[in-house]
C-alpha cells in the first residue's frame, strides 16, 4: 500500500475544491476527483480515500445544506477546516488580448461574481458551463481565441493557459469555508473548534435555553444557523459551532447538559482552528 | 397611468421567481423580468416597479447572502414572503420519446437536484446553462430531439413544449422562500413576521444576551443565521426572523431594548406570514 494520502473532491483538476485539498494536505497528497458530492462521502465512507474536502459555505452565497445533510447521512467525521479565497481569473489562449474576446464561459456563480467586471468589458456574451476548471478545459479544446474562461490560478497552470486578468471577482471578500471529512474522530489539545447539530421540541425560548449550557460556561459561539425542516412543522435543525474541543471538560459538560434538552444532538467533530486572513475568529 | 401592479423579478418569462411574483400579485400584475438581482432592487428604488420578488433561502441551497446584501445596501423593505414549492419537470420537443434523449440542459443547481433521476436515464450528458426557464427556450429555438430541459411547468407553457416527466426532482422537499419588497414599510395588524439585521460586540455571550430580549417577551424565533464579516474579524452579522409584527408594543419594546445593546440594527419589515404546505412556522 502506497503511504500518500488520498483526498477526495468534487470538480476536475483546477477547481477551487481541489486547491483546498491541495492546501490541507500538500502537494505529497493525491486529489481524487469526484463528479458530486455524494461519491466524495462514498469514497471517503468505503475507504477509497482517506479524507473528502468540501465546501460548506460561502460569504457571497451562504451555507450549502446539501452537504450538512450528507454529513448527518454518513458516520464520517469533521476533522478540520480550510478557509479559501476565491480569486477568479479571466483566462485566454497564449497569444489572445482583450479586444479580441466576444465571449466568456464559467460556473454561473463565478459569472454571477464578476458581473461589474464583465460590462466593463463591453459587448460580451457570458455562456454557463459545470465548472469553472472545465471552462479552461473547454476554451484549451475548442481553440478559438475569441473565447475566455473564468476559473482559479491553478486552472490555468493544469491547462497551460494564459491568466490576462487577475483578480477579475468583483468583490475581494469571497471566501469559501471548506470541511475536511474522514472516517475517525480526533479530539485537538489545543486552539479547536467544535461543530454540532441539534434539534429542539418547537416552544418559545427553545433555542435560548439551549444556548445557555454554552453561555453559562463563557464558551464562544462562531456560528449559528438555523434550517426549517420542510414537512416537518414541528421540527427544525440548529447548526452551531463554537470555540473549544471535546477534549475539553467544559465542552463536554455543556454538550451532556445540551443533551437533557435537545431532541437530537448529533457532533459533527472537533478539529483545529483555521485562522484565515481576515476571516473572523468569533 | 396604468393601474396595474409592475412587479419585477430576476429571470425571464417561466422563471421561478415569475412563478412567485404571479402568485404574490395574481395573474393583473405585470411581472417585469430583470438579468439580475441588482437589476430588481433598482428597479423598486427607482419607482419603474412597484414592487420586486427575490429568493432569499432554498431548504437545500442555503440562504442567498448575496440578497441580503442588497437589503442592507438599499431603502427598501420587506412586505411579504411566499413559499414556493420548485417542482421540476423533464420538457422536451413534442412528440418526443424518452428513449430519443442524449442531452439534458439546466441550470446547474437543478441538474444537481434531479442527478439520480438523470442516472436512471442511462448515458445522458449534462450541460449547465444560464436558467431553468432558459433552457426550454433553448431547447425549442434548436430543434434537436434529443435534447430535453428541466424547468417549471410554467416554462414548458410559456415556450409552447412538452412535459414528459413531472416531479422530476430527487427530492420531493424542495422549496426556496422568496421576499417581496416595496419602498414603503407596513406594519401588519394580524398575524405576522418581522426581519431583522444586527450587529454585536465580539463578547462571550453576545448573542444569548441579545436573544434574551425575544425569550423575555415569549417572542418565537422562525430563523437566526450568523455570517461572518471577512475582513472585518471582530464584527459578524446576524439575521434574525421572529413571529409578531411593530404595531405589537411587546415587539417594538424588544426591539428598543435591542437597539440598546446592538452595534447596529436594522429592521428589514414585518410582513403577513406564508404558511405554505408544510413548511415551518416556527
Amino acid at each position: 500500500m502506497s503511504s500518500q494520502l488520498r483526498v477526495a473532491y468534487q470538480g476536475e483538476p483546477g477547481a477551487f475544491s481541489e486547491a483546498a485539498a491541495l492546501a490541507c494536505f500538500g502537494l505529497s497528497a493525491i486529489p481524487v476527483a469526484c463528479t458530486s458530492f455524494d461519491q466524495v462521502f462514498n469514497a471517503v465512507e468505503e475507504g477509497g480515500c482517506d479524507y473528502g474536502v468540501v465546501p460548506i459555505e460561502n460569504s457571497l452565497a451562504g451555507s450549502i445544506h446539501r452537504n450538512y445533510d450528507l454529513l448527518l447521512r454518513h458516520t464520517l467525521y469533521i476533522v478540520g477546516e480550510y478557509f479559501l479565497n476565491v480569486q477568479h481569473c479571466l483566462i485566454v489562449l497564449p497569444g489572445v488580448g482583450l479586444s479580441e474576446i466576444r465571449k466568456v464561459i464559467s460556473h454561473p456563480q463565478a459569472l454571477a461574481q464578476c458581473e461589474h467586471h464583465l460590462h466593463a468589458l463591453g459587448e460580451i456574451e457570458t455562456v454557463a458551463v459545470n465548472d469553472t476548471a472545465g471552462s479552461v478545459r473547454l476554451v484549451r479544446e475548442q481553440g478559438d481565441p475569441g473565447v475566455a474562461a473564468i476559473a482559479s490560478r491553478r486552472a490555468a497552470e493544469v491547462h497551460q493557459m494564459v491568466i490576462l486578468i487577475e483578480n477579475f471577482e468583483d468583490e475581494a471578500s469571497n471566501f469559501t469555508r471548506f470541511l475536511v471529512i474522514a472516517r475517525q474522530s480526533i479530539a485537538p489539545e489545543s486552539a479547536a473548534k467544535t461543530s454540532i447539530v441539534f434539534t429542539l421540541r418547537n416552544q418559545p425560548g427553545a433555542l435560548f435555553k439551549a444556548l445557555s449550557v454554552f453561555a453559562l460556561r463563557d464558551i464562544d459561539l462562531t456560528k449559528i444557523e438555523s434550517r426549517p425542516l420542510v414537512g416537518k412543522p414541528w421540527e427544525y435543525l440548529f447548526y452551531v459551532d463554537f470555540s473549544g474541543s471535546v477534549s475539553d471538560p467544559a465542552v463536554r459538560r455543556a454538550l451532556q447538559h445540551l443533551e437533557e434538552y435537545a431532541v437530537m444532538l448529533r457532533v459533527l467533530g472537533s478539529y483545529p482552528l483555521h485562522q484565515a486572513n481576515g476571516t473572523p475568529s468569533s
